[in-house]
């Protein structure tokens, strides 16, 4: 059952890969790891950018990933974070007010690599000027993402603070900030 | 390999369970089967409610169902969603505008039984007045649900149309309606 359950996890082949020259190879599967949470339009500065172009974003985590942090409320080394942010529409179909989701804007990535990074999490922005590259290089460990991460997330380096379900297993093992 | 791929795919633990009366069991692990997408404070009438109080909808598909969709462009006997509503908020931590997701606040479901159900596709609201319970009664096969589904749904009785990653394949299979 060993080999069914490495499968099943896929504890090898999610982990991040990456490039010889240090660029992250972007996941295509992301869609079925496991969802959680979206926001329209979340902005942590003063000035708020829904009205002119609101958009959602997507949180997704690999599911081997996702099985540590439920059973220990902490995030194993190799873990993957994709955000994939899409435009927000509210006229379509039967739909007359509200948001529904359309196509992609952007595609990053948070990893945790303790070996790999000294700050042992990075982040990754697959879509430079709107165009979707399928790699792509860490921001420096000095990121304004490294900085906000590092200060202000609840769990490590994740905002699990905007993850219902996540958070009350933090709450529960303790792991919170 | 076929018991293993059984385990992987789950064909036979997911299929939506009954009780002697005829009630759905509640599935307790939707949040790990597969995010189609989120909406906020989608309405189909008139009348707007995103202003008093803003709510995410969040949908999921049963693994594998979603496979066979992928591969067809139609949905299995015995196909089930999961819908999830959930509080949006604005102020909290460092968000300062724009919306992210807090309590439930109902959880419904999709099954396609075409055994069981004249219209193949029922409706369930596992949360009346406010309460979630572990089993509810399908809607008859003509409540509001079914009617506007049959007439409304891009693919069979799925608002694929709000499904973008999904909405691509039924394009490509052409399933549309």
């Amino acid at each position: 059952m060993l080999f069914v359950f490495a499968v099943v996890s896929g504890f090898t082949s999610n982990d991040p890969r990456f490039t010889p020259d240090n660029e992250l190879i972007r996941p295509t599967n992301y869609r079925e790891w496991i969802f959680l949470s979206s926001g329209l339009s979340m902005s942590y500065g003063i000035q708020p950018h829904m009205a002119d172009k609101p958009e959602f974003d997507n949180v997704f985590v690999e599911p081997s990933a996702y099985k540590a942090f439920l059973a220990t409320g902490k995030w194993p080394d190799k873990t993957m974070f994709i955000l994939e942010i899409r435009f927000a529409e509210t006229h379509g179909s039967i739909n007359k007010s509200g948001y529904f989701q359309r196509d992609i804007v952007a595609i990053e990535a948070e990893v945790k690599d303790e070996s790999r990074f000294k700050e042992k999490w990075a982040y990754v922005d697959f879509s430079p000027a709107g165009k979707l590259h399928d790699t792509a290089k860490p921001f420096a460990g000095d990121s304004a993402c490294n900085v906000c991460h590092a200060k202000n997330a609840a769990v490590e380096n994740t905002f699990v603070q905007f993850y219902p379900t996540l958070l009350e297993i933090a709450q529960a093992k303790h792991t919170l900030r």
